[in-house]
C-alpha cells in the first residue's frame, strides 16, 4: 500500500452496509433511498441505452448535460455558467471531490474543513498531501463559529473545504455563517470547494444558500453537486463540478485521468431530468420531511436526545440518555441486540467531540423507517 | 492547478474526438466502436434500471459481477479467484490504473512501462509521483527488447506497468516476451500491473497470454480489464482488477475514494454478459479482423507503410512515404485536407521514436472506415 493511503480506514459506509446485509438489520447507515427517482427519469434511461448512447461521453460530459447543469444554476441561484468551459460531469460527487483535491492541493497545502467531516475528504487531503484543518461543528446544535474558523487560517491555508447542508450534522449553514466563510477566504485569498449534494434536500424553510452567490466569491468558489440525492439516483453516480474556468479546469485535468468519463447512457437521462423534472427534489424534500420527523420522533421515544436536521437525509442523536457513552460501540453492538445498522459519527472526528453521537438515514421507505423504530423500541 | 499535474496535457482522445466533431471528419482517432454489443446484454441493464438496481453498488463492486469476473478468468485461463477478495470492479480500466497508481505507487518508485505509452499511464505516474522507465518497441515491428526491459530496472525500480495487446502499437506480447518480462520481475521482486482491455481482440492466431498465468506471476500481478472493448460497450465504464488480495485491496482502498461506485445498473448487465454470452468477444474479434484488413488494405493503398497489427483496435503507419516526417503535424492538417481525424502516436513517446508514426482506428463500421479511406484518397 502507498504511504498516502496510509492510516486510512475502509470507507464506513461500506463496512456498515455489509454488516447490514450480513446481519439481516433495517439499514439506516448508508444514505440511499428505497425507492428510486422518477420513472420519467428512468425511461429516458432506458431509451438512450436502447438508441445507442453506450460509447464514450465527451470527458467533460456530454454537452446536453452540462447545459442542462448551467441551467439548473441559473433557474434555481441566478448563477450564469458558459457549459463549455465552467461545468465538468463527474462520476457523482465523490470523483469532483477527489478530483478536486489532487488537481488543486499540493503537498503541505492547509484545508480547513468542517468536522465531523464525511469520510472522503479526510482520505482525499491526505492523498494530495494536504494538512487537514478542522473547524468543530460542536452537538447539540452544530453551528459555524466564526472565531473558530478564523482561528483555523494559518499563512499555509490555501482551500475551505466546505459542506452543506452538512452530512453527518444536517446543518444548513445560514446566510451569515456563509458570509463568515466568504470574509476568511477573501481576506486570505482562499479558494473554496463547496460540496452541495443536499442543495435541495431541506426542511421547514431552511434556506440553501449557494456559496458561489455571495459577493465576490463565484470567482474562487467550485461548487460540487449530483442527481444522486436530488433525484434519488444514488447509483447512477452522475455529479458536476462548476465555477470560474479554471477551477473547473483543475478538475477536468485531474478527472481525464481517473476515470475519463462514465455512465453515457445514464448522463442524457439526468439532463432530462435537471431540465423536465424541476420540481421533484423539492417534492422529494417534503416527503423526507415527514420521514425525518417519524424517524425523529421515534428515536426520541425510545430516549435518545434527537438533534432534528434542517438538511440531508440524516438526524443525529446523542446517545447518552440511553447510558451508552461510545457510539462506535453503540453502533457495533446494534445490529445484534437490535436488527438495525446506524452510523456511529466518531469516526467523521479528529477529536472525540464525536464520541457520544449516532447518525441515523431518514431517507428511507417509511415501512423500513417503521420497522426499524420498532425493533428499537424492542430491543431497549 | 497542482504541482502533480504540471505539464500533462489534456487527454488526446478528447482532443481529437473535439475536432472530429468541430470538422464533420471521420473519426478514426479515439477507439470506440460505431456499432453497440449485445441487445441481449443492454435488455439486461434496461432490466436493472426498471427494477431498482439504481441505488449504490457495494464499493467493492455488486457480487454477481465480482463472481462472473471470476469465472471469466477461470474460463479462458483457469485462473482461480475469491471474488470477495480478489476482485474489485472499477469505473472501467482507466479507473483500475489510477486506484492502482495512486494505492501502489510512493513519490520516487521508478515504474518501468512500455513506450508508445497509453496517456493516462504518464499522468498516473505522474500523479503519484513515480518516476517512469520506458522500454521503446521500436518500429517497424515493435517487439519488447529482453535487454532494454533489463537495462531500465534500477534498484529504485518496484513496478511494471504492462498492456498487452499493447496500444497503440497493436502488438501482442509473445509468451517469451512475457517470460522475459516475469523473469525481470521475480528476479527484482517487482510487482506487475498489466493492463489487458484488449485480452479478447487478437487475430490470426495471436494468443493472448494473462501474465498473471506464467509460473510465479500470479502473486506479484495486479491484471487490469473491461467490459468495453470487449463487449463494444465503452461509454459503460465497468472495468476491474484481479490478483491477489493485497494488491487487490491496494486498488480498492484508493477508488473507494476516487467514486466510491459507479455504474449500478450497468454492473448486473456485465455480469450477464460475461456469463450469457461468452463467446461475443471472440466473434467481434473475427469481424474485427476483417475491417483491420479493410482499413490497413486502404491505407497501403495510398502510399502508407503500414503495421498488422496482432491486436486492439489499432493500425499504426509510417507516414514518410507521404512526404511527411512530422505525425503531429499531419494529424493537425488531416481533418482540413481529408476530413478525418487520427492519432499521432509521437504524443505516447518520451523519445522522438514515434515522430514519424500515426494510429488509426479499425474499431468503426465498415462503411466508416470505406468512406475514411475515400476522403483520404481523394486528398493525396
Ligand atoms: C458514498 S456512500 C455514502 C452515502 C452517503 O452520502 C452517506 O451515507 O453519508
Ligand atoms: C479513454 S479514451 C481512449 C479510448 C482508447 O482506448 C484509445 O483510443 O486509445
Amino acid at each position: 500500500l502507498a504511504h498516502r493511503l496510509e492510516g486510512i480506514p475502509p470507507t464506513v459506509f461500506s463496512e456498515m452496509s455489509a454488516l447490514a446485509v450480513r446481519t439481516q438489520s433495517v439499514n439506516l447507515g448508508q444514505g440511499f433511498p428505497d425507492v428510486d427517482g422518477p420513472p420519467e427519469v428512468i425511461a429516458r434511461a432506458v431509451h438512450a441505452l436502447e438508441s445507442g448512447a453506450n460509447q464514450y461521453a465527451p470527458g467533460p460530459g456530454l454537452p446536453a448535460l452540462r447545459q442542462a447543469v448551467a441551467r439548473h444554476q441559473l433557474r434555481h441561484y441566478g448563477i450564469e455558467l458558459d457549459p463549455d468551459s465552467q461545468v465538468v460531469v463527474t462520476t457523482g460527487c465523490t470523483e469532483a471531490i477527489a478530483a478536486a483535491l489532487l488537481g488543486l492541493v499540493d503537498p503541505g497545502d492547509e484545508v480547513v474543513v468542517l468536522e465531523p467531516y464525511y469520510d472522503s475528504y479526510t482520505a482525499m487531503i491526505q492523498m494530495a498531501g494536504g494538512v487537514r484543518r478542522p473547524v468543530t461543528l460542536r452537538s447539540p446544535h452544530f453551528r459555524l463559529d466564526a472565531d473558530e474558523l478564523r482561528a483555523a487560517v494559518t499563512p499555509r491555508t490555501r482551500f475551505v473545504l466546505l459542506n452543506s447542508p452538512h452530512n453527518p450534522t444536517g446543518t444548513v449553514l445560514t446566510r451569515a455563517e456563509l458570509q463568515a466563510v466568504a470574509d476568511v477566504a477573501i481576506e486570505h485569498d482562499l479558494v473554496v470547494i463547496t460540496d452541495e449534494v443536499y442543495e435541495h434536500l431541506t426542511y421547514d424553510g431552511a434556506e440553501h444558500v449557494p456559496l458561489a452567490t455571495l459577493p465576490g466569491m463565484f470567482e474562487r468558489t467550485l461548487t460540487l453537486s449530483s442527481a444522486g440525492k436530488s433525484y434519488s439516483f444514488t447509483g447512477w453516480k452522475v455529479g458536476w463540478a462548476t465555477g470560474p474556468a479554471a477551477l473547473v479546469g483543475a478538475v477536468l485535468a485531474a478527472k481525464q485521468w481517473l476515470t475519463f468519463t462514465s455512465g453515457s447512457p445514464l448522463q442524457p437521462a439526468v439532463a432530462f431530468a435537471l431540465d423536465e423534472e424541476p420540481d421533484f427534489p423539492r417534492a422529494l424534500a417534503a416527503d423526507l420531511r415527514a420521514r425525518r420527523d417519524l424517524l425523529c420522533d421515534g428515536l426520541a421515544g425510545i430516549g435518545l436526545d434527537v438533534r432534528v436536521p434542517e438538511g440531508t437525509y440524516f438526524a443525529t442523536t446523542d446517545i447518552a440518555p440511553l447510558g451508552w457513552a461510545d457510539g462506535t460501540a453503540f453502533c457495533l453492538a446494534l445490529p445484534e441486540r437490535a436488527g438495525v445498522v446506524a452510523i456511529p459519527t466518531q469516526g467523521f472526528y479528529d477529536s472525540d467531540a464525536g464520541r457520544h453521537l449516532v447518525r441515523w438515514a431518514f431517507c428511507k421507505d417509511t415501512g423500513v423507517i417503521e420497522e426499524g423504530l420498532r425493533r428499537l423500541a424492542a430491543a431497549d
